[in-house]
């Protein structure tokens, strides 16, 4: 599945041949995650992306009632090509399908945001070891005190995820992500889980712990779980998200999201 | 003029003590153009913007009904903090005041829009000349042949300016320009004007014919006038704009808007 192009995951994904999470699959496409709102709350969903870049980049947002991604992935379908989807209902998890064609409305319309995942390949690139692909598991995910700038109904604390390093991987991976601000850019904080609100850094509010060496310290970049925390609170009578680490897989090289 | 802060320079706009030009005001500090309109065009707008970054690189926009930006100049007032505005009625030029206060409905949403004259700055600290600013003119602008992409009633093609330096120079302005994707970001196209669609490099469709020497080729860059000119193009019944180079200066440094 990782050299595969992202047209041929998707097709598998419609087929409901691939029905779990996308990491690792169609390597050098660009990730995101997904957010559907109705159209009454699109835009301050959309202003609240504009006010926090690093939490929420937006990589497309779809014309209302369109189901389908025209610039980044234009023979797609938003409403089958992703392997699973949550539907949310007045801010509570309601259930999980593998095709919400039967829930899509004339009024939707989909957000794709930006994911961690395409900064991690050039890291690896760049021999920068990412623990939680070393240890196979989810990367940890944490509520912090940094308060998202407000928009209309939607507000709430930034979520950040973690990557313990050595000081000049954080330095290089600070070069590194830099470059990429529609991924969620340069770190937020690096060193001090305590001055961003964090009581226990092996205790992630999402995702799973993973190791901290003795010579590494933390580092903490935006997440994408951010906007669909920040959705929730405001709790939209039907909001549909992707199910977790199962992304819609874009056109869009990786590469070529690089600022510089 | 140059020495004082955005502050100062935004008090004596609203003194009406300056009334014209704020180019060269305030350096260090980011200008914005201003377009502001009503809430139902504000989400196409905004989209519009998400859609074509390079064109409409949104620096904040305004709570619906509020005319302070509240993230990049709190202490300011959009109504009286400029020293000129232009009024548009149906999508024609109506008439030019120095204070809205009195056109200002509680529905107005005022985005800004960065400015070429964030990254003239660090182009002159880099010791490439700006030819537009040797000459003491306006910088050429003209309309391409390519098309913004569509966001609801918002539809039009780019409109760029040209800076025309020699081929390390313009090497060296393409790394600089990288750094400041809220601001046009990097050249949208170096060397041939025609294949763009500019048939004449001499007759600019807006600001003043600049010299090109023997041993240059020009520099297009995507321009803040394209969000203005595709907004009048969908006839809003309402449109505000700022005055010709009579920009909103917020209290953001320059410096800071660069991503690396």
């Amino acid at each position: 599945m990782k050299f595969k192009t992202a047209k041929e995951i998707r097709r598998l994904i419609r087929a409901q041949e691939i029905t779990n999470s996308t990491a690792g699959m169609a390597i050098g496409y660009t990730q995101a995650n997904l957010v559907i709102l109705r159209k009454e709350h699109a835009y301050d969903f959309l202003l609240f992306s504009q006010r926090n870049p690093k939490a929420c980049p937006i990589i497309e947002v779809t014309d209302v009632g369109s189901p389908i991604p025209k610039l980044t992935a234009p023979n797609s379908d938003i409403r089958t090509d992703l392997p699973r989807y949550r539907i949310y209902r007045d801010g509570k998890f309601d259930e999980e399908v593998l095709d919400i064609t039967p829930y899509w409305e004339n009024d939707m319309v989909a957000f794709l945001i930006g994911c961690s995942f395409t900064f991690e390949t050039p890291l690896l690139e760049n021999d920068i070891p990412v623990r939680h692909i070393e240890e196979k598991c989810n990367v940890p995910m944490y509520k912090t005190n940094i308060q998202c700038e407000d928009a209309g109904k939607f507000h709430g604390p930034m979520v950040v995820s973690m990557r313990p390093m050595t000081s000049e991987n954080a330095i290089r991976a600070t070069q590194i992500t830099s470059r990429y601000p529609q991924v969620h850019g340069s770190p937020i904080h690096i060193g001090d889980p305590s001055s961003i609100g964090i009581t226990n850094i092996h205790k992630p509010d999402f995702g799973d712990s993973v190791t901290i060496k003795k010579n590494e310290i933390p580092v903490f970049w935006a997440c994408g779980v951010t906007p669909q925390a920040v959705a929730m609170e405001s709790k939209p009578d039907l909001m549909i998200t992707h199910g977790p680490g199962c992304m819609f897989i874009t056109d869009l090289l990786d590469k070529k999201l690089s600022v510089i």
